[in-house]
Formats: structure tokens, C-alpha cells, sequence
């Protein structure tokens, strides 16, 4: 123990943080420690309120501080479609787009039998609920384009097959601004069957 | 402004860390989501109690949560000696390698024009102050072995001379388990300047 004990508790908490060292946990102290103490204040309320003032929301399971959430809650946007995703992150992504104008469903994970994470342990009944509303005919699977991502949206697709809707998956194929030549076998045959005429 | 704003803020929050961008403070921020409400309150405090019980220390001027410092207390320390570095950061360094016994000084900075750092900002009159004890016998300079650290080192063996103390500057030369063909020209030149007779 060569650092004073609240210093020390402080790099501990840093170094908690995914992806941050014991290095990079006391380069974050000392600049904790060099702070004006007003923004360190806000700094502490900030983490305590978003545990304190931010919860799920009860229709699509987003992170939220309002319920239902300000996309639930928004009149303007198209009932027809609901887009699932895995995280709360992916639907920021989704919104980043400015394309999309329908809702969605935050599943908070995939399935990975690796992990032990099985569909009773995402937020699909919640999911199947919302189907029941008869405004909503398409169901947008984004789960990620990995393994556990495509076995969530292969297990969805079948489970909701009674329902009758559209369900459609986001392409896979070359991203933007990128190169044949370095693109992946995988990627570059699902790019190949998901051709479309110009 | 997609996320929630407790969400929002404390994002902002972390993406103030130096070195932490706007998707890494988002992840560390979902990961506080994630963390027990009392791990998160316990972050919370040691944000708070980093700024509110750590002080300098009136006799070194290292960070420290009682007065004079636990190193500036300890009896059983050589008091002929001060090694003199710039941060606490580095006196933690040379805590490490459990081979000094002696006291230490801390300057918080080195002096660097670029910067606008003068030897005023630096803590020097502290240091002088301590110099006038008879028991201090010899001065180490410890600042970094860079532009700044060389800089300081020269003015302060200046300014200590009519103490008439032993001033010693530590070793340049090659890293332990570095390799001769990749060192640099100036390091491998102090390297030969500084060699020692085995």
C-alpha cells in the first residue's frame, strides 16, 4: 500500500471499470484529484442517479428515466414496425441512422449456450406480449451479426411464426467504404447472396 | 441526445478521463449500470473523499490523508537523505523497488517553458526550507529523463549549491532486459558515459 487509503479506494473502483488497469486506474485518480471539487460532486451524483433514477421500460425494455420511454411514448412514429435489438447500445445505434421511425424491443442480450444465457433469460415474453397488438406487422431482427446474435434472431423467427407477421433480418454484406479485397469469405458470400438489382 | 439523460451525464462524466472517448465512456457508464447500487454508492464516496480528505503533506508535499505523511513520519528513515521527484506517481515508483530508505520531496510538476512552468509553480521554496536541516546530507535528483526532468535537475543543482550538500542525478543508460540493438542513440551514449567498474 504506498498510496493514502482514499486514493487507493479510488483506483481500485476504476480499475473495475472493463478494459482499465491498475495504471490507467491511478492516471484516472490523480486526474480525479486535479478536478475542481464541483465537478467531482457531479461526478459521484451522476453515478449514483443513474442507478437511483433509470430503469427498464415496461413496453420495450430501454433503458429509460421516464415510463414508457420517450420512443414508446413518441405519437409520430410508425406502430407497424418493431426492430429487436440486444442492447440498449444497438438501439442508439439504430436511432444514430435517423432512418428508422418505427419502435423497438431491447432483448438485453442473445442467446449463448457458452454463457449460459437461454431465451428465458432475455426479454422475449415480453416481446411476444406486444405482438398480440394487431398494429404491429413487421418484426426487424438486429441482433448482431455473430453466433449468438444469428441463433437469437433463428430462434425468434421460428417462435413468432404463429403470429403471422413479416420478419425480416438486416442484411449482411460489405460495410461502407470498405475493400473486396479485405473483406472476409463470409462476409463476402452473404454480401454476394444478398445482391439486388439496380 | 439518444441515451436517457442520467445516462447522458454520466457518459459525459467519464469521457472527461483523460484518454476516455465518447464509446469507452459509454461502455464504462453501461457498466455501471450493471454494478450493485452499493458498489456504485461506494464509487460514488471515493470520488468524493479523494478530493475532500487528501491535502498535501506540509513537510514533503506528497498526497496524503494525515499531516506530515506517513513516509515523513516514519522514524525508522534515513534522514540524511531527500530524493526529489516530480509527482507522487513517481515517488510510488521508487516506494516499489523497497530499495530507498530515505525521504522524499515532491515537486508536482518540472519546470518547462513550453508549459509556462516556472520554478515558482513548482514546490522549490519547500524543498530549500528543508535543506537548511544539518541532518540532510545528500540530495537525490529523481525527475524524469526527459527535456523537462534534465532541466529541473540542472537548476535545482544550481540553486542547492551553497548548501553545500551532495547532489547526485540518477543513472541513464539501457533498461533492465532491454536489447542494445534497439536502444537509441542518446541512451546507449549515456549508457557508455555512465559505465562502472565490475
Amino acid at each position: 500500500m504506498f498510496y493514502p487509503e482514499p486514493l487507493a479506494k479510488l483506483i481500485d473502483a476504476f480499475s473495475r471499470l472493463p478494459g482499465i488497469g491498475p495504471k490507467t486506474a491511478a492516471r484516472h485518480a490523480f486526474h480525479v484529484l486535479r478536478m475542481k471539487e464541483e465537478d467531482c460532486i457531479e461526478f459521484a451524483k451522476a453515478l449514483v442517479n443513474v442507478k437511483r433514477n433509470l430503469h427498464y421500460c415496461s413496453i420495450c425494455c430501454n433503458i429509460t428515466d421516464t415510463d414508457p420511454c420517450r420512443i414508446c411514448q413518441d405519437k409520430g412514429r410508425d406502430h407497424s414496425i418493431i426492430c429487436v435489438v440486444q442492447e440498449p447500445k444497438d438501439l442508439v445505434a439504430m436511432e444514430r441512422t435517423r432512418e428508422y421511425n418505427g419502435f423497438y424491443h431491447v432483448l438485453h442480450g442473445a442467446i449463448s449456450p457458452m454463457e449460459g444465457i437461454g431465451p428465458d433469460e432475455l426479454r422475449i415474453a415480453d416481446l411476444l406480449k406486444r405482438l398480440g397488438d394487431e398494429q404491429v406487422q413487421e418484426l426487424i431482427l438486429a441482433t448482431n451479426p455473430n453466433i449468438e446474435g444469428e441463433a437469437t434472431a433463428m430462434y425468434l423467427s421460428r417462435l413468432v411464426r404463429s403470429f403471422g407477421l413479416k420478419v425480416t433480418r438486416i442484411a449482411h454484406g460489405l460495410p461502407v467504404g470498405g475493400d473486396l479485397e479485405y473483406a472476409d469469405e463470409v462476409t463476402l458470400t452473404k454480401s454476394l447472396e444478398g445482391r439486388r438489382e439496380i
